[in-house]
């Protein structure tokens, strides 16, 4: 991400410096999570996008804003998913919510998203309600994954479906954000967006494998977490397509956490040939991206993009 | 409120409508929140305000959509608070937290945010920051609140402090919203976020009162509901200042529920003194609320801000 490294610095100091605020505990939960790590993988791809499209410096504090927005909604989320999931480590250390508690891990999340909403202030109508969209398909994708729990019928449709919602949707919007603030036309916008949602769906594929495949000191989070939670992940959706067994430990709750038969379904989720045909639809979702990359013309952010897709799919799984 | 009746009416279905997502559960869990009761108090205080000021039929959009942002983001509030203090009735039924669990209800708050984040989108830049600072106020004193749980040495300072975060921002924001867009000069407008202030503290500590005097089928929920949560509330606050007894069992959780002391405790916050108190303090702020009205000129809609005030320091305690 060298291309964009000094926006990345300019975004990192605006986004710490955002987390003040009256109440010491509030700041001290959100800069746990937020300059506590992350790979700030959105604002990268946002402002590669912005520069690929012609973006120049004059404007600059419209992307950069609009990244650090889009990081905040996706912190926000981050926080209440761990409230959610009950999720006891979280990029290698003890999540928010176990370190905090609920409350006051909560209320943060809130106040990620009123910082974000507060910093959205600036930008056009359309643009606002674009972010404003996708922080309701957010709520949906959260909300449509948690129906398909522990339900042996969910289809890699089904799959592809909440995982556009709950993780692509902040792509493809900060794809459609970058593209317009850098002045391309409605076309070009739209591609950016389509780039964002086979970027995001490559993104959440690799990740979901990366959760079956480890180890724990590499993901930060015990392996199988998705299997755990009963999530049809990945690699649970096209391992149940071919092993009945698969099916019923999902179904029955027994592959879930302290259930008696979560090693065997472990095992079975990363059987290699699962793995393989899960890295294959990543590699889909990937092709998808470089092809819509191609409406740019050539220049480093545009390598740049290329790179950050293949260093995604890459991800040793 | 007959005077903005038409205005109300305009924003029950225009709140309705917006609670409409590709989700059906969280359309079923706003709905059962928002369509289920909720007396429109900060709608119409805002319907009132932007009457008053002289703000005209031609752009009724503008304060109609400001109101149902603000109840929208009332609402989401409500929604995270309960699962903050585990309630289990709100507005005399099973709260939603309590019917349809944790996680739904969370997701079912984030999304009534973004709808807000996504009504607002319309406004000027200044006005879309003063509703996302007031989300952060709301936030901050929620957390203030919680950092006096069961401590006895909270002042009556420290308790309008938090009110004033916790329940005052989203009315003082309302007042100059609703004053903004009737285009009346700054001077109006500060005065009517005051006004909004007022009302707002006003309105909080009478409900305290109410809190404690009950009885449960006119409040909603058990009497005595912040005593049992260790929340400072005024009469809490108030009585501690006048009894060693109350501020024993208060500090030391035995006033809390399920604690040995609660009973005795109860008695001690409702005493008449304490009450009468507490009536002193709600009144003083109704004081100050009628004072702000005296900068608009006669009108029935002014009138009616009046009787609001009286309405809400009124209410039997």
């Amino acid at each position: 991400m060298l291309a964009v490294e000094t926006e990345l610095q300019m975004i990192e100091s605006r986004l710490v410096s955002l987390l003040d605020c009256r109440e010491s505990l509030i700041s001290e939960i959100c800069r746990y999570l937020v300059a506590g790590g992350g790979k700030r993988v959105r604002p990268a791809f946002m402002m590669l996008v912005y520069r690929a499209c012609g973006g120049t410096d004059e404007d600059l504090g419209g992307p950069i804003d609009a990244s650090v927005a889009l990081e905040l909604i996706h912190s926000a989320t981050l926080l209440h998913d761990d409230i959610i999931d009950s999720g006891k480590l979280r990029r290698g250390k003890p999540s928010a919510f176990s370190r905090f508690g609920l409350a006051p891990t909560l209320v943060a999340g809130d106040f990620l998203f009123s910082r974000a909403f507060e910093l959205c202030g600036r930008f056009d109508e359309h643009l606002i309600k674009m972010a404003a969209e996708a922080c309701i398909q957010l709520t949906e994708g959260e909300v449509r994954e948690a129906r398909l729990r522990h339900n042996s019928s969910v289809s890699l449709e089904d799959y592809k479906n909440f995982i556009e919602l709950k993780t692509a949707s902040l792509f493809r919007c900060g794809g459609r954000i970058a593209a317009d603030l850098a002045g391309v036309p409605e076309r070009i916008i739209n591609r950016m967006g389509r780039l964002g949602t086979a970027i995001g769906l490559a993104f959440q594929m690799i990740d979901d494998l990366l959760d079956v495949v480890g180890p724990e000191s590499k993901i930060g989070k015990p392996v199988g977490s998705d299997l755990r939670a009963g999530i049809p992940s990945l690699p649970v959706v096209l391992g149940i397509a071919g092993s009945e067994e698969l099916r019923r430990l999902f179904q029955d709750g027994s592959a879930a956490a302290g259930g008696p038969g979560f090693n065997r379904a472990l095992e079975l989720v990363r059987a290699p040939h699962v793995l393989a045909a899960g890295r294959q639809k990543a590699a889909e979702q990937a092709a998808l991206a470089h092809h819509e990359l191609a409406c740019l013309k050539p220049s480093r952010y545009r390598d740049s993009l290329a790179a950050m897709i293949n260093d995604q799919v890459d991800r040793e799984v």
